[in-house]
């Protein structure tokens, strides 16, 4: 990729770059947030600096390469200082994200969903201008779109087969006889195959540091006996690609793994910190919004920030701790422990005790016209809904960093 | 406002516009969707135009005016085929709304969220620059705000009164002695008080007629005591604003009100559909999507649009049909009887049978590169993930409109 023009206090070198110990934030935001209009998306460098250097010396010491899935942030900046942190070119979930990133300077590309027939031509323009995109297959179908697009255009896509290590959605199972007819089907019919794909997507449902730590080893052993079958049947297959946050971070081995994809570790979630493979601390983006009002009887304060700012995911509802729409701390970033956003309407969030009971000095506790942050149950969901982020240093002086959207 | 540029069947004259009777969409258009990327969001104008219709005419006939509320589109075009149909001025949810909407020549708006003090510049510049633009406040801190803000500035905000009528969310009582308080803190601090606003949101949260015609005639009844109680206060009290999708189409009388604010009937959507007050085939807006592949023995076909073109919105999941993430129509727009997307992760579908018994030829009868439409839960939740809409006339042509978000 193209040098990055955002200076990080990460090494560029491809070793892992092992961050800071964890400490509570020092920053003095009041002097520098008071100028941003609300609701606002903020990053705590500090904390996503060390949320990606924790990922990447996990992954490196474990002696593979890390693929960042850039769907979390969108943003070109953090994905090159993820790639300054050591991370070796980056997973998409659409062409969009693809043609922003490549644009940027990025050129080793994943597009990690299915390829659909009628997206192939924007593949090829990218391709075609240098950009080594790699597209994923799991049917024979869209194996033979492929190969006829392939022969029609004169052009060897890359592709990989997706396998289905979990039963979580795509993919297929790697000892069915279809993994070996795609393969051969895309080998001989002038595509070049490099290998096999695999997201144990179900381990977002599980809690224990076994349950994770068996997860993954599911998700490594079957893709890598994905990839030996393809072999032993006289196909290639380099690439043994893996991953998602919370197996990532609980994988005691990864042999015969040659990369690992995690996204929305970059800035944490309190999914995640349900799952266990993080601190609600930890959480690098937050919602700044501003109290608008109360319901004293009800204990209700009421901020500028609902739904379309937190986005509808309710990830949390099933988990061990329901944070309802996010967990609520102080401008400061510090936690106000039992405090969460209840409910939610579009433009007007709902904070209150956690635990039901009203809280009748809730006006006095967050007055009108207070600074509130809330931290989000879905990094990926809340952080769509905003057009830029407003990055934290951790010396209180804020910065304006882009995000894009759309397909 | 300024003249539309938009040319609509409905007369522009502020009678109520009686649209033809519902009837199945005749469009064609595989001849004109075939070019459209996806996932995209597209309003079927047809079915729009009716939804408009019927809104206006029932307020019309109920002898009061209707104040749109653009939040639910945020686009130019549709909130100008809502002026044209005869609503009088629109109801936003933001600034940023405010802002697009007097830029293209809509001067009569009322930001209907209680104001955050520091928003007031905002408010202020739109108001000097010849926007009659009216805010919300429900305390008296609020009200001191304006105040504050109004006297250093020399200006007389126009200012309404929250109302609360359905615990649902922010307001006065209408029986509280705090409204005539902040009602005088106004009047004598140099606002201008316009009025008193509710919204009936509990609402969304009924399903029979009879449930909604009393919650509507709750809405009325207490707005309309508020407004009472104000006047023999010596008060100003002009406005009688009250309003929701559920109570707008259930109201059997609108008297003491001055005009109804209502959203997403302009679209409809499938909670809608559930309280009782569309039906599915009403529903306007729908996410264009194309299939990528199957899990034949569970009998899904996963398609290209997920959560992110769906949104987390998942308000069916207790209503009295659950959805999923939306219900499956054919590419003309014809509903699939029986199929949903039955879960969804950021850019993957997983269409299904919602009663949960696996297609089996699921692959046949949804084949790659297929196209269906998919109808959302939440209008207002869906449209916002995307940048434009692909507007699909009676004759099946199409065309872009743009939208916004952010704040």
């Amino acid at each position: 990729m193209a040098p990055a023009s955002d200076p990080s206090p990460a090494s560029t070198d491809a070793a892992c770059v092992i961050l800071p110990a964890a400490k509570t934030p020092t920053m003095t935001p009041t002097m520098t947030l008071d100028g941003i209009e609300t609701p606002a998306a903020l990053i705590d460098r500090t904390l996503m600096m060390r949320n990606i250097g924790t990922m990447q010396s996990r992954i490196t010491a474990l002696g593979t390469r890390l693929r960042p899935h850039i769907k979390t942030s969108k943003c070109i900046e953090v994905g090159r200082l993820q790639q300054q942190a050591g991370g070796r070119g980056i997973t998409v979930s659409t062409l969009k994200e693809a043609e922003e990133y490549f644009a940027a300077g990025f050129d080793d590309i994943l597009y990690a969903v299915g390829i659909a027939p009628q997206k192939l031509d924007r593949v090829l323009r990218l391709r075609r201008a240098g950009c080594r995109l790699v597209i994923l297959v799991d049917s024979l179908a869209g194996a033979d779109a492929v190969i006829d697009k392939g022969r029609a255009e004169t052009h060897a896509f890359e592709v990989m087969i997706e396998v289905d290590t979990d039963g979580h959605r795509s993919g297929v199972a790697p000892d069915d006889d279809l993994l070996i007819e795609i393969g051969t089907k895309l080998d001989r019919g002038g595509a070049i195959l490099t290998g096999v794909l695999t997201h144990a997507g179900s381990s977002y449902g599980l809690s224990t540091p076994e349950a994770l730590q068996q997860m993954a080893e599911q998700e490594r052993s079957r893709c890598v006996r994905a990839a030996s079958r393809l072999r032993a049947a006289g196909l290639p297959c380099l690439e043994v690609s893996i991953g998602s946050t919370p197996t990532a971070l609980s994988a005691q081995t990864l042999d015969g793994v040659t990369e690992v994809r995690a996204g929305v570790y970059v800035f944490f979630d309190l999914v995640m910190a349900n799952v266990g493979v993080c601190r609600p601390q930890d959480i690098a983006l937050s919602v700044l919004a501003t109290v608008i009002g109360h319901q004293t009887d009800k204990g209700w304060a009421i901020v500028d920030a609902g739904w379309m700012a937190m986005s509808r995911d309710r990830g949390t509802q099933a988990q061990a701790v329901d944070y309802g729409y996010g967990a609520v701390c102080d401008l400061a970033g510090a936690l106000v422990d039992g405090y969460v956003m209840s409910g939610a309407n579009q433009e007007h969030g709902i904070v209150a005790r956690r635990d039901g009971v009203p809280d009748r000095e809730i006006a006095q506790r967050f007055p009108i016209g207070a600074r509130l942050r809330i931290l989000p149950n879905h990094a990926c969901a809340t952080a769509t809904q905003f057009d830029a982020y407003q990055v934290v240093d951790g010396d209180g002086a804020t910065r304006i960093w882009s995000r894009f959207h759309g397909w």
